[in-house]
């Protein structure tokens, strides 16, 4: 039997990253579990982050931002990103930063992959800043790609390890492979 | 060092779901992996589907939309949603199906929670149809539920065992609590 527990926004597992902004000419980074892809081709991504935060200055003044997927050995930093704010502390120095061809949004080397993007469009729900963007560049550290027939493969999920977490605020790690996706069909 | 590989969209993990819409009278649900937490208060949500899916037809002519999250129990059936339209086979029929207070959102019985969402705003861009939703209300079931002093608790995500899914085609479970939202700060 189902209870209704009312406007609870249950979704889960929740994804981390560090949303990146270039705010008064230093990268920023704020912990987000407000993300989501939107779209293969065209690569789209959505985030969303309080109006009042820091990162959305730069966002909104540069119209670019980075997502950066951190691992599990990353977390005790991740955590601390989403507890202080950019106007108390300079995170920059927490990471090795670095800029791709759009310039203005800083990426993290620690993290197997960053990607690069560029607002689309910027909607206001109550306190609620949802960003559209679309991925101009996804950066890839060499060690979690292949060579597999001739192409460029990443990692699986095992070993890009990233950092899950759920409402009820605890993080979790990723498990193990269970299927291909439209193989698993019912015969 | 990081290889740029273009616009690839690489946000993982992917959190699976099947997406509820009632299309001609019947529900219908879709897989997806394109979809995200936008905030807890006010509770809202994100999906996004092409254009042409039948389910997009009901989510546009009711302006509402259900999110239903599925165990790994689940993930022949899950899978299966994703492979055929509801142009072409009943799904309704593969789910015990029920509505909530909005009546037009058909859920799935067998989920641990379904998500009722109304549909606050819908933008296309290209052929992506991204919704942004409130949650109306959260049905989650009773064997998930605990009270912990005096207050209901949700299973933690061991338990709700969601499907992952990755660009590289994989479907994942979930792995092991690592961690306590703002306590793992640096200290």
């Amino acid at each position: 039997m189902k209870i209704p527990l009312g406007k609870i926004p249950y979704v889960y597992p929740i994804p981390i990253a560090l949303l990146g902004a270039q705010v008064h000419g230093k990268p920023n980074y704020a912990t987000v579990g407000d993300l989501g892809l939107m779209g293969i081709n065209p690569a789209l991504v959505c985030v969303s982050s309080h109006r009042d935060h820091y990162t959305n200055i730069g966002i909104l003044e540069h119209g670019t931002f980075s997502l950066n997927f951190p691992t599990t050995s990353m977390l005790s930093v991740t955590d601390t990103c989403g507890v202080f704010s950019g106007r108390e502390v300079d995170k920059s120095a927490w990471f090795d930063n670095f800029y791709g061809e759009l310039q203005s949004a800083p990426m993290i080397q620690e993290c197997p992959v960053s990607l690069e993007c560029r607002m689309l469009q910027n909607t206001l729900i109550q306190h609620r800043q949802i960003f559209i963007g679309e991925v101009h560049c996804a950066y890839v550290d060499e060690a979690y790609l292949s060579q597999v027939e001739g192409k460029k493969q990443i990692a699986d999920l095992t070993r890009l390890d990233p950092i899950l977490y759920a409402l009820d605020n605890r993080y979790y790690s990723i498990g193990q492979p269970i299927g291909v996706g439209y193989q698993e069909a019912k015969r």
